[in-house]
C-alpha cells in the first residue's frame, strides 16, 4: 500500500507504526504516531449517516429498540398522542392545580383573544373561537405541559398587515375571512409538513438576534397602530410602516376624542403598573394575569353607566352567541388571492412556530423535561389545520399565557382544556356582556402585551458580545419598522447567513509557539509564555478549507511566510525551513481546498520550504488520501500532533545536517 | 478580578498560575496551565483588523513601508503600470522570444476572433477589433507575463444568448451592437470596481466544481449550436437550451447541405487530430496553434477555386477594411434594454474575470511569480471599458491563447503587442482575403476550441472525492443545458453555499479517547489504540457554534450522553461524572451558541454531571468571558488541553472521594 509509507493508516491493515526519533532540544523524546484514516464506509453508508444526522439527529426511534411488538404499538401510540403517556398517571391533585391555572389563563385569554383578533383586522369573536378549538387539539397532541395555546400578537399583526395589503376587511369582510382561514390552513399545513419531513432546523435560521430585533420592531409598530384606538381616530391607514402610521396619527388630530384618550391612558397606566408589579414579584403573577379582565369589566361598566354621555367612545357592539361555526367551506384554493394566502400562511406559520417551540423549550428546560421540536411542529400544525376548519385563525403557544400558566402551577395540558371550557361558557352565554366594552381598552391591552417584546437589555448584550449579531438585530428592527414585516425578516436572515459565509470566507490563521516544558502549542499572540520554535513556522487554520476561502488562505499563508522571513532577517535568526499547518480546526475540505494544499506545497518546495500537515480530522484525511495528495507529502509530511512533527523533523535535520 | 478565579487570564494581570495536581493513573503528573484571553482590543481596532482582513488580506502596501517619498512614487507608478517594472530590463533576447510567441498566437487569434464573434451573434470583424485594442491596454496594465488576451468562447456564448433573448441581430443590427458595447462597458466597469473596491473574493464563490459543470454544459450547448454551420442549416433557433436546439437540428433536415457537411466534418477531424497531437506532445504545440489558420486558408482556397460549384456553402462575404471605429457614441444608458445590457455585462463580466484570473494564476504558478488578483481585475476592467469605446466586445485572458503563448516561449506582455500588430496588419490589408472563407470552418474551429472545456476527468475526480461538489457540478451542467446560462450558474452557486451552510447546520461531534502513554486525545472511532477514559465523556465539536446549529448540538450532545450511559449500564462500567467539550475546532460562537453552552451546563448540572470546556480559541474565550458565562463554569470548568482537564479533575476526585 502506497499510503502506508505516508504513515496514513488504514483499518484494513492495522499495525501501529511507532518510530522513536533521537532526542532533540525542544521536547523530551517522544513516540511518533501514525495518522489513521477513518473506518471505511461505502458511499451509501455515508449518505445514510449524513441523512440520519440531518433528519434524525435525536434518534427518535431509540425507544423502540429491543421491544416486543405490542409494547412497540403502545410506544408508537404514546409517541403520536402524548396524552396517552401522561393520561394514565393523571390524578385529582394534579387536576386541582390545572383547574386553578386553567381559569387564570382563561381570564387572560378572553380579553387577549378579542384584542389580537382586532390586531389581525378580524372580528373579535374569531379571537375567542381561536381560544377554544386549538387548545383542545393541542392537549391531545402536544408534548409540552405548560404551553398556553391561543392567538399571539406577532402572528396576528403579520396576518393583518399582509392580508390588509391585498383586501380590506371593511370593504369585503367575507373575502377577508376566507383569506384568513385559507392562510391559517396553509400555515398549519406548512408547520405539520416541517414536522413530518423533519425539517425543523429551518426555524433555527431565525436566530435569536434576528428575533430580538424583529419582535421589538413589531412591538413598536403594533403600539403605534394602537394610537388609533387610544386616541379614538376613525380614519386610519391600514399600512404597517412607521411613516404612514405616524402621519395618520398627526394628520387626523381633529378626530382625537378626549374622552377616549382619558379612559385609554388611565387603563394603560393601570395595566402597565400591574405588569411592573408582577415582574418585580413573580409570586404576584395573578395581578397582571387578572388585570386585563378587570379592565374589560370595569371599562364596560363605566361605558354602560355613562352610555348617554359617552357616545364619543367606540364600543365593540353586537357579538354573536354560540360555538365556532364550521369554516371548511370558506377555504378557497383558487382565485387571484391564493398567492397572498399562501405567502401569509408561510410567514405567519414560521413565526408562530418559532414562538411556540421557543416557549415550549423554555418552560420544559425549567422543569427539566424534553420537548421534541418536530413533534411539537406537527401538533401546532394539526391544531391550525383543524382551526382553519372551525373559524379559528393562526394560533400557537403564547409566551404571556404560558408564563401565567406556569406560575399558576399548571401540571399538564389539562389546564388548556379548562381554559377552553371557560371560553366555551363565555361563547355560549356571556357574549352580550361585551356589547359595551370600549375598543380603547383593547388597544391598552395590546400595548401592554407587546411592550414586553421590546427587550433592550438583550439588544445591549448583543452589542457587547457580538457586533455582527447586533447588526442582524438592527437590520430586522429597522426593516420591520420602515420597510415591511416579511422583508425585514428576510434581510435579517440574509445578514445572519452572510455572517456565517464571512467567517468561512475570511478565516483566522494563528501563528503558534511551544509552551516550554510541554507538548502544547498555542497562539503566540495570546500566550506570552509560548515560544517561537526556530526554523519552524506553525500555523493553525481556523476554518474548513473551501472554494470560498482557498485563494485567501493561500495568499494569507504566503504572507505569513514573507513576514516571518522578514522578521528572521531583521533578527538574525536561523532560516525558516519548515511550515507546519495545524489542521485540527479544518473540519472539512472540498476539491478547491485540496488543490490549494497541493499548490501551496509546490510553491513552498520551489522556495526550499517543507510543508507539513498536523492532525487532519477524519474526513479531511480521507479526502486528501482519495485525491492522492497525501502521497505527494511523502514520509515527513503528515503527523498526528504539532509536537511530534517538530520533534521528528528537527531530529531528522540533526541526523542529516 | 472575578475571572481570574476561573483561570482565565488577562494580559493586564499576567501571572501564569500553574498548579501541580497529584499524580493519577491516566497520565504522568502534569502542570495545569491557564487559559488566556486574547490581548485586549477596542471595537474600533477589531473592526479595523476585520476590514483589513476582508479587503487587504495580501497587505498590498507592504512594499511602501520604510521607503523615501521618491522611491514611494516610483513604486506607486510601478504598482499602477507594471510595464514600468519590467520595461527597463527588457532586452533584444526577450524581444526575439516575444516576437515568435506573438506571431504564433496571432495565427490562432485571427480565426478565433472571427469565430467567437459569430458565437456572440456579432459581425466577425468585431472579433478582430477585440483582438487589437484590448491586448495593447493589457500589456500596459496587466501583471501576468503569459496571458494571451482576446475574446473567449464562454463570455461570447453568454453574451449571444442573453442579448439574443431581447433583440435579434438579424432584425435590428444597430440596436444589437449598441447593446453589446453597452454590456461590454458595464462588464468592464463591474470588473474594475471589483478590483478597486477589493471585492475580488466574490469570484471565489464560483467554485471549481461549479465551473467544471458550467464549462461542460456551455461547451455542449455551443457544440450543438455549431451544427447549424456544420450541417448548413439556414433557419435555426436563437435559443440556447438543449431541447430547442436539437429540435431545430432535426426539424430542418431538408436544409442539410451535403457539401457543407463533407467539408465541415473533414476539417473538424483535421482540427481534432492536430489538437490530439499537441496534447500528447506539448512540444508540438504549434501544430494545433497553426491548424485553425491553415484550415481557414485551405478552405478559403477550396471555395475560391470551386466557387462555381460550391454555391451551397455559405461564406463570410464582405468584411470592411480598416482600424477599429470609435463606438463610444453607441453606448446607450437609457431605453428599455438598459436592464438587459447591465445584466449581460454583470454575468459576462464575472465569467470572463473568473477565466482571466484563473488562467493568469495558473501560468504565474508555473513560472513562480505572483499575480495580484485585484490588480488583474482592474487591468481587465479598464481593458473592457476602453474596448467598449473602440468597437470591441468582452475580452479577457483566454486559456487556449495563453497556453500557446506560454509554450511558444513568451517572456512578457510584449507578445500581446506583437499579436495586436499582426491583427493590425490583417485589419488594414488582409480583410478581402476572408471573403470566400466558409462559415462551416468557423463552426469547426469553435467546436475544437470548446471541446477541451468538457473535463470529464475532473468531474470523475469530484465524484470520487466529494459527492456534494459533484452535485454542484451536475446542477450547473444540467442547469446550463436545460434551463439557461445565468440560472444554471445561480443554481450551482446556491448549491455551493448550501453546502457550507449544511456543514455548519449539522456539524460533526466526535467522542475521543486517550492514546496510552501520551497526552494525545483522538477519535475513538478512528484510532483503535485510543482508550475510553472512565467516568469521562470527551466530545470534540467540529464547527463554530451558531444559531443555525446550537439546537442541534445541544440535542446531539445530550444524545451522546444518553448513549454513553446506556453503554455504561450494559457494561457495568463506572458511572459518568464529567463531560469535556474539546473546543479547539469551535472557531467562533455567537449569542445563540453562548446561550446553548450555558443551558447545557444547567441541564447537566441537574443530572449531576460536570461540564468542562477544553482549549477554547481566542475569540470564543473572549465572548464567553464578556457574557459572564465563564464565571458560571467555576474553577474546574476551563482547561487548556483535554489532557490537563482529565488529569486535574480525576486528581480532584481522588482527593475528595
Amino acid at each position: 500500500m502506497g499510503v502506508n509509507s505516508n504513515r496514513v493508516e488504514d483499518f484494513s491493515s492495522h499495525e501501529t507504526s511507532i518510530r522513536i526519533p533521537s532526542t532533540n532540544t525542544i521536547s523530551p523524546p517522544m513516540e511518533i504516531h501514525s495518522v489513521c484514516l477513518p473506518p471505511k464506509k461505502t458511499t451509501l453508508q455515508k449518505l445514510k449517516h449524513r441523512l440520519s444526522e440531518i433528519f434524525f439527529p435525536d434518534d427518535p426511534l431509540y425507544r423502540f429498540k429491543n421491544q416486543q411488538w405490542c409494547k412497540k404499538l403502545i410506544l408508537a401510540l404514546q409517541f403520536l398522542f402524548p396524552i396517552l403517556q401522561w393520561g394514565p398517571d393523571y390524578n385529582l391533585k394534579l387536576f386541582r392545580s390545572d383547574i386553578i391555572s386553567g381559569l387564570t389563563i382563561a381570564s387572560l385569554a378572553i380579553p387577549q383573544g378579542i384584542s389580537y383578533a382586532k390586531l389581525a383586522n378580524l372580528p373579535p369573536i374569531v379571537g375567542l373561537y381561536s381560544s377554544f378549538v386549538p387548545p383542545l387539539i393541542y392537549s391531545i397532541l402536544g408534548s409540552s405541559r405548560h404551553l398556553g395555546v391561543g392567538p399571539v400578537s406577532i402572528a396576528s399583526l403579520v396576518m393583518g398587515s399582509m392580508l390588509g395589503e391585498a383586501v380590506s376587511y371593511s370593504q369585503d369582510p367575507i373575502l377577508y375571512l376566507e383569506l384568513a382561514f385559507t392562510a391559517t390552513f396553509f400555515a398549519g399545513l406548512f408547520q405539520a409538513s416541517l414536522g413530518l419531513l423533519r425539517l425543523g432546523f429551518i426555524i433555527d435560521f431565525l436566530s435569536k438576534a434576528t428575533l430580538v430585533g424583529f419582535m421589538a420592531g413589531a412591538a413598536v409598530i403594533v403600539s403605534l397602530q394602537q394610537l388609533k384606538g387610544l386616541l379614538g381616530i376613525v380614519h386610519f391607514t391600514s399600512k404597517m410602516q412607521f411613516i404612514p402610521v405616524m402621519s395618520s396619527v398627526f394628520n387626523q388630530r381633529d378626530e382625537w376624542s378626549w374622552k377616549t384618550v382619558v379612559m385609554g391612558f388611565s387603563f394603560l397606566v393601570f395595566l402597565l403598573t400591574t405588569r411592573q408589579i408582577s415582574m418585580r414579584k413573580p409570586k404576584l403573577f395573578w395581578v397582571s394575569a387578572a388585570a386585563p379582565l378587570t379592565s374589560v369589566i370595569l371599562s364596560t361598566l363605566i361605558v354602560f353607566c355613562l352610555k348617554s354621555k359617552a357616545h364619543g367612545i367606540s364600543i365593540i357592539g353586537h357579538l354573536p352567541k354560540g360555538l365556532n361555526p364550521p369554516s371548511s367551506n370558506m377555504l378557497s384554493f383558487n382565485g387571484p388571492f391564493l398567492a397572498v394566502a399562501i405567502k401569509t400562511g408561510l410567514v405567519t406559520g414560521i413565526l408562530s412556530l418559532t414562538e411556540g417551540i421557543a416557549v415550549g423549550r423554555t418552560f420544559a428546560a425549567l422543569k427539566n423535561y424534553q420537548v421534541d421540536g418536530n413533534k411539537e411542529m406537527m401538533a401546532i400544525g394539526f391544531m391550525n389545520i383543524a382551526g382553519s376548519c372551525t373559524s379559528c385563525y393562526v394560533t400557537t403557544g403564547s409566551f404571556s399565557r404560558s408564563a401565567v400558566n406556569y406560575n399558576a402551577g399548571a401540571q399538564s395540558a389539562v389546564s388548556n382544556v379548562v381554559m377552553a371550557s371557560a371560553v366555551l361558557v363565555t361563547l355560549l352565554f356571556l357574549m352580550p356582556l361585551f356589547y359595551y366594552t370600549p375598543n380603547v381598552i383593547l388597544a391598552a391591552i395590546i400595548i401592554t402585551a407587546v411592550i414586553g417584546l421590546i427587550d433592550y437589555q438583550a439588544a445591549f448584550r448583543l452589542w457587547k458580545v457580538d457586533k455582527l449579531d447586533f447588526l442582524a438585530c438592527s437590520c430586522s428592527f429597522f426593516g420591520v419598522l420602515f420597510i415591511s414585516v416579511p422583508l425585514g425578516l428576510a434581510i435579517a436572515v440574509g445578514v445572519s447567513v452572510f455572517k456565517i459565509l464571512l467567517h468561512v470566507t475570511r478565516p483566522n490563521t494563528v501563528a503558534m509557539g511551544n509552551i516550554p516544558g510541554t507538548h502544547i502549542y498555542q497562539s503566540l499572540n495570546r500566550y506570552r509564555e509560548a515560544l517561537r520554535v526556530s526554523s519552524f513556522l506553525i500555523l493553525a487554520v481556523e476554518s474548513p478549507i473551501y472554494f470560498a476561502n482557498s485563494t485567501y488562505l493561500q495568499e494569507r499563508i504566503l504572507r505569513w511566510i514573507r513576514e516571518e522571513e522578514e522578521w528572521i532577517e531583521a533578527n538574525n535568526e536561523s532560516t525558516l525551513k519548515c511550515i507546519i499547518l495545524d489542521m485540527t480546526a479544518v473540519t472539512a475540505i472540498d476539491t478547491s481546498g485540496i488543490d490549494m494544499v497541493c499548490e501551496l506545497r509546490k510553491i513552498l518546495e520551489k522556495q526550499s520550504l517543507q510543508l507539513v500537515l498536523a492532525n487532519p480530522v477524519g474526513s479531511v484525511t480521507e479526502k486528501l488520501h482519495q485525491s492522492k495528495v497525501l502521497e505527494s507529502f511523502g514520509l515527513n509530511g503528515l503527523y498526528l500532533t504539532v509536537g511530534e512533527a517538530v520533534a521528528d523533523i528537527s531530529a531528522l535535520w540533526k541526523a542529516q545536517p
